[in-house]
């Protein structure tokens, strides 16, 4: 039985050039989710997104669709915008020579060219693909991409009863983490870890009793509550109504779903958390995770949503600390893959993905 | 007219191992500027300057000239001043083990070395090439440089009327931006910028009325006052005489030359600014912004520059930020280079002079 | 008599691949000292000791001997532990998902693993040799180390009437210098920088009478007492009574060894001084400066250690700035290698050893 699954070798997480390439791969070459589309109702209304040195601005354009550019003058390549979000009124204006965009993206102006050779239709800003599910944002850098809807399979009609799109934004709270970015996937997708370092958590579900299943594009499961518990939150309470929708089954779970690469997916009887991942370095992540509520809750004079996030902030930050102390130790010499038990059967669907998407990139199998 | 001029590729701002070749042929094989003759006007006066790691000490000799040292003594490779200036009493001690130089660089004494075999001579601090045009001071690396005046070329006659030796040192900002030095120069090359970026200056002096000019080694132009400006000050105002000895052509404008590669040369009507400019990365350059004043004018009870300083820092802070924000755009995957319009003639010329030096260390030309 | 010794060529101190190599060659191929044995007096007491970003877990076993593992889990490859220094309950436990091991590296549990196909006997710690001379805890992560007993050679015997093993710790002072290790090794083995940059030690030794002895593994001298002066401190008065069992030559120097690569051992009449050297980069190194003396002296109601360890915490400050200045001044271009004096010899016995342990990593010789 040596065929038993064992961990990555350590280059997965601590080589940079490694790194590099498999960016590339997962964060350039695929769909990403960047945020919500409430953050823009507005347009003209915009936000920043840094993926990997890039900055990508996310725009409503006039005809109400989400838009999203390289922050990349064509003039002289100046970035136009820098704060993390804002609103442009009508364009997007250079702040250094005034080349002036629609926000559609065409060059509407551009000071003392000469008329009689410059086409603006040839300095348009560069564009990305992006699309919305549920009122999740997701882009995509890739010149032919492959419709969204192929990478996200089932999981649309899947999660139609939470009404996703219905939902409005509550709180953030950005982390800056020393950790490889999949160490954070696979943290996220198992709780044999639960009893020791989460006990908070682990009264509330219990972690032999999750649901997993592992798809080419997205993994996860369900995990039912415990006892009396009715929600994850400091005691377990709920504070707020059922989101509308919901089955008697679908009241008495947490889904938990990473949709590759960098979206995880908290579904609560409740509320809806979402964890977005940026690789900053090969052992560098800043993770943003947001809380969002019914817009009917968020309306009552009483609405509250502490327990919530206390909770959540205080597992976040039990897993970030464990996550950093894996990734130094998988950095020494004395590393080697080690063995995962079938309560880490997730880890191992999600390492087989790694291994073949970084084999594209000319990555040697690590021929466990 | 796909032939009309387009800034340079990425590379040139972004690549550090371009940018270490590219430091060797601007800044170790030519004359650049270091400061001003003043600043050490008695024998044993030095100031230290820092060129891409290289500790230099500048100081006035015995004999009144002014010599250029590497900071490295000869025994056991040890610093030899760490002051950013200061007075040397009539010889350089090594704080080690005592070795001691005369302020011409010969060694006059090594502690307990062998008095058989040692020969003092053979261990003179390692000079550079050091001489003064009009009290700027320039040094060479160069085992071989050809002489400061065929840099200059027509220079110093054409700013005789300045007086430039005569003006004395009266303040000193340093910045420190993120920035490739040559985003720097190119932006002080070019007032298309200054409607949109300087309303303060460009009420001043007509961003269309610049009188350029390039040549192999210097580049640059004046450009006239607007109504009633006398000056560049937040107001228009001169608050102090004229500089004695200029026409009444050249009190109406401010001459902006860049000496290649690192000195910004700004005369005004009764003031003189210097900028130097100090490569610290590909991405990092140190700037030191000075004003001179004639004695006459310092002199005086009353005398302020306050209006000017204000002003320059002012319109140096705001061109500090775009060329930073220069910096990142053209860091982006997505920058391509992009069209010069007939108002960036003097970039344009600037690039290829770039490309030219770049060429000699082997990079291979753009081919635009 | 240009064969005369001269010091390295600056790669040796500014190459960071060479750095690389090197550090395998003399931290990860030999003993090393990491500190003493009284920190660990009780099974389950245990420090950390990071070795170029290896955290290495010393720690006292349940049989009384100190042991050394690689802080990282056989599992998911977490480190271990985080604390610099602590006690473990009888067992060393991962925080991540539980598993286990005995003081002496077996794992002994190992939660939901499938048992029958996991062998806890496959995935003990990975360990290190540890052994101890007279209180000093040594390592070596060679696979097949030769006994610690070749390493010291005679320094055992000699240094049998300091009586090390019964001194006690008594203050840590830990510095963080920007210069390479072996600078620190080559300051500490010359006193012709005494005179010009420790006037207050001058006074108490004769830099001209150090009695200097190279061998292969160890490098040294004692220089003995100048004038009334007793032992080193601020006025050289002595405030504790003689290590018992020095004789009286004993008592009137200090000795001063480097057992290569990291432990400088200073022993005085009244107490010992010892130094531990941390690479953590080509330019910048971590010291470890202690003072112990005899428990009867610790003892003592009226104690008191100021006097030495303020006249070394001067002196190492000392040092420590003037081998920055040389870290600097060699990396310059203009660094050659220099000239060593006869009082300098230990220092080109000391690169010989250098430049012999490299050529074992491919580095071609100086040829010098």
């Amino acid at each position: 039985m040596n065929t038993a699954p064992k961990t990555l070798p350590a280059r997965y997480y601590a080589d940079s050039a490694l790194f590099g390439r498999e960016i590339e791969k997962f964060f350039f070459a695929g769909w990403i989710c960047v945020g919500r589309a409430d953050a823009v109702p507005n347009a003209g209304d915009y936000f920043l997104r840094e993926i990997a040195g890039e900055s990508i601005i996310i725009v409503r354009s006039d005809s109400g669709s989400v838009e999203a550019f390289y922050n990349v003058c064509r003039h002289r390549g100046t970035r136009l915008c820098s704060s993390a979000e804002g609103h442009f009124a009508g364009r997007i204006q250079c702040p250094y020579h005034g080349w002036t965009y629609g926000l559609d993206g065409r060059l509407l102006g551009a000071p003392h060219m000469d008329s009689a050779v410059f086409q603006h239709s040839d300095y348009p800003l560069h564009k990305l693909r992006a699309d919305i599910w549920d009122g999740h944002v997701f882009i995509n850098a890739s010149p032919q991409p492959e419709p969204l809807a192929v990478q996200l399979a089932d999981l649309p009609a899947r999660f139609t009863p939470w009404r996703m799109d219905e939902l409005r934004f509550h709180k953030r709270i950005t982390y800056d983490i020393r950790a490889n970015w999949k160490l954070i996937v696979a943290n996220y997708n198992e709780c044999l870890h639960c009893p020791l370092l989460h006990p908070t958590l682990n009264r509330l579900t219990d972690y032999m009793g999750a649901d997993n299943e592992a798809q080419p594009t997205y993994i996860g499961g369900s995990m039912g509550f415990r006892g009396s518990a009715e929600t994850m939150s400091m005691d377990g309470k709920r504070r707020r109504d059922y989101l509308p929708g919901l089955s008697e089954n679908e009241r008495n779970k947490v889904c938990y779903y990473v949709v590759y690469p960098n979206l995880l997916l908290s579904l609560h009887p409740d509320y809806m958390m979402i964890h977005t991942l940026w690789p900053r370095a090969v052992d560098r992540t800043e993770i943003v995770c947001e809380w969002y509520f019914h817009p009917a809750e968020l309306a009552k004079p009483d609405f509250a949503a502490d327990d919530a996030i206390e909770f959540w902030d205080l597992t976040n930050r039990q897993d970030w600390h464990i996550v950093e102390l894996s990734q130094l130790g998988i950095q020494s010499r004395a590393y080697t893959p080690g063995p995962y038990s079938s309560r880490e059967e997730l880890l191992a669907a999600f390492d087989q993905v790694v291994i073949q998407r970084n084999a594209t990139a000319g990555e040697k199998s690590p021929h466990r």
